[in-house]
């Protein structure tokens, strides 16, 4: 096994202290979580029912009923039980562990003898067990309880849902396989590989990565498994209750299983699916060193993040299916970009780090962290956007069907509510992705610039330091060693994309020069305690342009800062904000405005807006001889994560280029 | 009654003779009508199959089997059948007239005794007559046969069609009114309205009429009949023959039956029902003289033509319900724009020039035929456009299932075929666009340019002229009069609003001016045989901006001339089409090239392209400044009505601005 660089045992030994995400910390632990205990009790007025409680309850004999929600509803239980785990992990909460033990007591008994967990099954469909992984998502359900599982162990100590998942995952491993009388099959909704993977670490128990890649070697096999499945099933669907056409192998790509992972080529089907798995992909790579399946990691990386990935980080271009479409095509108004997806694609380039360290993991994490991510919340952390779009006209939303799905306001809840508890499980969580560690290289990489306390093992002993962090407001990045072995060891930090290369080292108040690898500035010595680094990338408001081939950003500029995608709103500027372009020869101006929305970094532009007073409303097409010259005009943007807090209005982040 | 201007009797008293229409008919006449009949009876090799002549034979008891298509398939026999019945008048065809003759003695059987014509419900479901008029469009194909009806009499003087629909038209008298044991429904498609008032022309029976302003008075009327019917059926559906939740009166807005046709506000709901219904709205305004329904005709012409209306005189801008969304939101990759939905518009406007001859009303319908309606066509008259959109990426419409319905080809034959006979019947009897007349004002009003040779009888007497046409590729109409009577009578010519205003007038070679009222030059005097009339609108290539609210078009222009809306096709620009932009401040070279498809005036503008050599395949992002100079390009643009003729590739109406 090799293991390159490992976040292993690091969860608690990374601390976040930091003035931007202490308050998310703070939300997710003191709103958040409560919130969610509430939706998943059924508790949200006017909010669409969970039914996930009750139906462990249901199926642990505690309560009569019908079975209520969708098919994995157990999955939204599960995650919220992860990200008490890691809020537990954090700050102490006897009241919200002594929840969380009733709960996993009610989960105990809602499991079978044989060790067997799914609400839906004991429930509605008893006896069907496994009869439709193309679309029943047991396994995915299994692998979200196993998450949660080896989070509220690694938390509290407690190991009884830990148990209780193994003795799960025992049954698992005896259902599936290549063995006489096992099922060739997996999962139509991959996440139980990487949750295995979590369990092996977390229990030491080395089979349950054999079953993970056993999962993901089995998919894609011929016969494809779906397809024979569907044909046992006589076509019965699931969703429909009725006959439906066996799907073909090519269909399958929906559920990545068209054709062996080590084949696939570029990013297809739903986007939750695909980067679940290839963060389990990611995971076996570095555990197992196949080199296979690390190249396959990298091809979809790279197909995922330069091809088919928003400014934003959002993926997957359509609501139907939730799903990509194609190299470059990234519709703005129509897009999907589902807040779990870019969750997911923050654990798979956290996986990479952990393969190899290559800034380009880290700036597509902090790009997808810092604006789908945190933007699908709103400030109050009880609403929130299941799609993600980059512009917003709200009328279209209400009234043009293909645009229903992209709501102009967070909302309380959803019938289908993945998002929210991966949201909380994330942030929670979130000092897991700042650094890795190589013992053997003697190397602490630096790849997320938040505060925090962080202790690290290298082969050379124990290294401690605090970051403080003035991001992504300014750049400014302050380390001091609090330990520190007598041998060199190498402190390693991302040198962000956004910089462009331009980021000054300080060491004990000298300026610096550092050898750079892969992104990153590495600086080996011997360090002391007390020693100060101060590191300087360059963080100030620039324009972007898309690929020429992104037909939706032609002719088009986007305003970032630092890891910050900005976006026009409303209620700043002039609407249709279709009107405005911005006049890409003059300077950014940013401030800080300490009364928007919590304090924040706002960024002035100067712009045009297309003269209209000479139109009448019956007017619809005239020659363009007619148009006055445009005004200027000031823009104003905001950080998009910030965006739909202030009401309701239109919203984009690809602005017009416009020349004076 | 009122008759403000009259195409009654025209029909037979217009021909047209035209170097650029004459083609077209003759493609209806020689390839398209045949084709179709192949269609219907099921004979196209590779496409879905009609089954609307088989319908009709078994349910006259001539075949045995089962109804194939939609509950609807009627109307596109009988939609080929009025197509059949306008090209008769134009040229004799015994064999095609013979077809047609067998043709209606088969529909003759398929009559009930008591009147009643539906193949679906004669087949599939019958006894389940009248029961579900919201759904099942039994008036629909009604009115559809009356059409039919009229046309084949008008062209042959054979009355068994027309004795046919009568005795039904007859039977559906006694079915709905205000009586007891009559239905207060009316249909879930409007067309019986429109066709019943041509029914009343062709018969002199003006009951026909009062049935037609009962449909159009009734509709919307509380408590909401079709809200009631679903609760009679329990809210069964035909479509998915499933208990559906009954509908509200909010969302029978769909079948525009929201509330009375005389308070509607905007154009709502599927486009065709929606101006099936205004042109029914025109016509018996026009009979009866009621002015509010005038006013309300008025009111939902400009909201249809000046708030939803594609510059290719398109309408509908979703395909969720092919329907209209609301003011101003006129996507052009999502784009609807259905062709039936067109040639509707040109029966309302057709309608609404008979009841005041306005040249806005003309210059929308000369815009939705020269290019939406002609565009939907093949060159060989055998492929279709269903939808008609401004912007296709074909990789889009093949991966993007938000884009399936805008199809990159024209398709041989649809499921659900509405479109291509309707563009045979409006074809086939564009004669009866051209002018208008009134008697009491001794006018002759010319709306369309195309070459004819027309005959009109005024107060003062008979008029006979021959007109010659040289659009849409030059700016000059020739007009002789070949027969004037003694006295003073008036020939208006509609100035385009494309000329801006710019119309030259010469009488017999002199230079003259003219008064001007609601868009036309009235030119009256005492003409004599072998006066000519020369008029010459200016026309040439022009830039086109969009209403700013107009959020899909901002920033960008389209290239006009004439009456021809022009578009970029990736086959004579550079592909992607979102990387060029047009320099608007150069000038436009207009230049005829007899090579392009069969002789067309193309149109070069001075260009830029992007730069895309920097750009590597893995960079989606990177800043502004990365981006060279564009470099400059020739573009070409061709009439919108030829795209796709060419091959599979981008096309564009709206052209990025660009200045250098």
């Amino acid at each position: 096994m090799v293991n390159s660089t490992s976040t292993q045992a690091v969860s608690n030994r990374v601390r976040i202290q930091d003035s931007f995400w202490d308050p998310f910390m703070e939300l997710v632990r003191g709103t958040v979580i409560p919130y969610q205990w509430d939706a998943l009790n059924d508790a949200i007025a006017d909010a669409e029912p969970s039914y996930a409680i009750r139906n462990f309850r249901i199926a642990a004999g505690l309560e009569e009923g019908e079975f209520g929600g969708f098919v994995f509803q157990d999955s939204d239980l599960a995650k919220w039980l992860e990200a008490v785990g890691y809020s537990l992990a954090i700050t102490a909460d006897p009241h919200l562990e002594q929840l969380a033990d009733d709960l996993i007591d009610v989960i105990g008994k809602a499991q079978h003898e044989n060790g067997y967990i799914n609400t839906y099954f004991t429930i509605k469909e008893p006896g069907q067990a496994w009869t439709n992984l193309y679309e029943a998502h047991e396994l995915y359900c299994a692998g979200h309880m196993m998450e949660a599982a080896v989070a509220y162990y690694e938390a509290t100590g407690k190991r009884k849902l830990l148990d209780i998942m193994c003795k799960f995952a025992d049954y698992i491993e005896t259902v599936f396989g290549h063995e006489p009388g096992q099922l060739r099959g997996y999962d139509g909704h991959q996440e139980i590989e990487l949750a295995l993977v979590k369990l092996s670490m977390a229990t030491g128990e080395e089979r349950y990565v054999k079953l993970a890649q056993y999962f993901i070697d089995e998919r894609g096999a011929v016969p494809n498994f779906f397809v024979e499945e569907c044909k046992q099933r006589d076509g019965i669907s699931h969703w429909s209750k009725k006959k439906q056409p066996i799907p073909t192998t090519a269909q399958v790509a929906y559920n990545q299983a068209h054709k062996p992972v080590r084949e696939q080529e570029v990013a297809i089907g739903h986007s939750v699916r695909a980067v679940y798995m290839y963060t389990a992909m990611a995971d076996l790579a570095r555990l197992t060193g196949d080199q296979e399946l690390l190249v396959a990691c990298r091809r979809l990386w790279d197909n995922t993040t330069k091809k088919q990935m928003y400014i934003t980080g959002g993926i997957g271009s359509t609501h139907h299916g939730e799903a990509f479409t194609f190299d470059y095509e990234l519709p703005n108004d129509t897009v999907y970009a589902e807040t779990c997806a870019s969750i997911g694609l923050i654990f798979f380039a956290q996986r990479m780090l952990q393969l190899e360290a290559k800034s380009d993991f880290a700036d597509v994490m902090e790009r997808a962290l810092y604006n789908n991510v945190i933007g699908s919340m709103s400030q109050d952390g009880k609403h929130y956007f299941y799609v993600n779009p980059l512009e917003v006209w709200p009328k279209a939303s209400e009234l043009n069907p293909g645009r229903y799905h992209v709501k102009a306001e967070r909302q309380k809840w959803f019938g289908c509510s993945c998002c929210p508890p991966n949201v909380a499980r994330l942030l929670s969580s979130l000092n897991r992705y700042i650094y890795t560690s190589s013992s053997e290289k003697n190397t602490v990489y630096t790849h997320l610039f938040i505060g925090s306390k962080a202790r690290f093992e290298l082969a050379v002993g124990e290294v401690e330091f605090i970051q403080h962090s003035k991001l992504p407001w300014e750049g400014y990045v302050h380390i001091e060693l609090t330990e520190a072995p007598q041998e060199k060891w190498t402190l390693a930090l991302r040198i962000p994309a956004w910089s462009r290369g331009r980021a000054v080292l300080k060491i004990n108040g000298t300026l610096t020069t550092y050898d750079t690898m892969n992104g990153y500035a590495l600086i080996e010595r011997q360090w002391a305690v007390g020693d100060i680094v101060e590191w300087e990338p360059a963080l100030e408001a620039q324009l972007t342009s898309a690929h020429p081939q992104i037909r939706a950003n032609a002719g088009k500029v986007a305003i970032e800062r630092g890891p910050l995608v900005y976006c026009l709103e409303e209620v700043d500027n002039k609407a249709p904000l279709a009107s405005v372009s911005l006049v890409t020869a003059e300077k950014l101006k940013a401030a800080y405005e300490a009364g928007l929305l919590g304090g924040a970094v706002s960024v002035e532009a100067e712009g045009l807006v297309d003269e209209d007073a000479s139109w009448s409303d019956d007017t619809p097409y005239r020659p363009l001889g007619l148009q006055k010259a445009a005004e200027r005009v000031k823009l104003k943007a905001v950080p998009y994560y910030l965006w739909g807090n202030r009401g309701v209005g239109e919203m984009t982040v690809w602005i017009r280029q416009g020349s004076v």
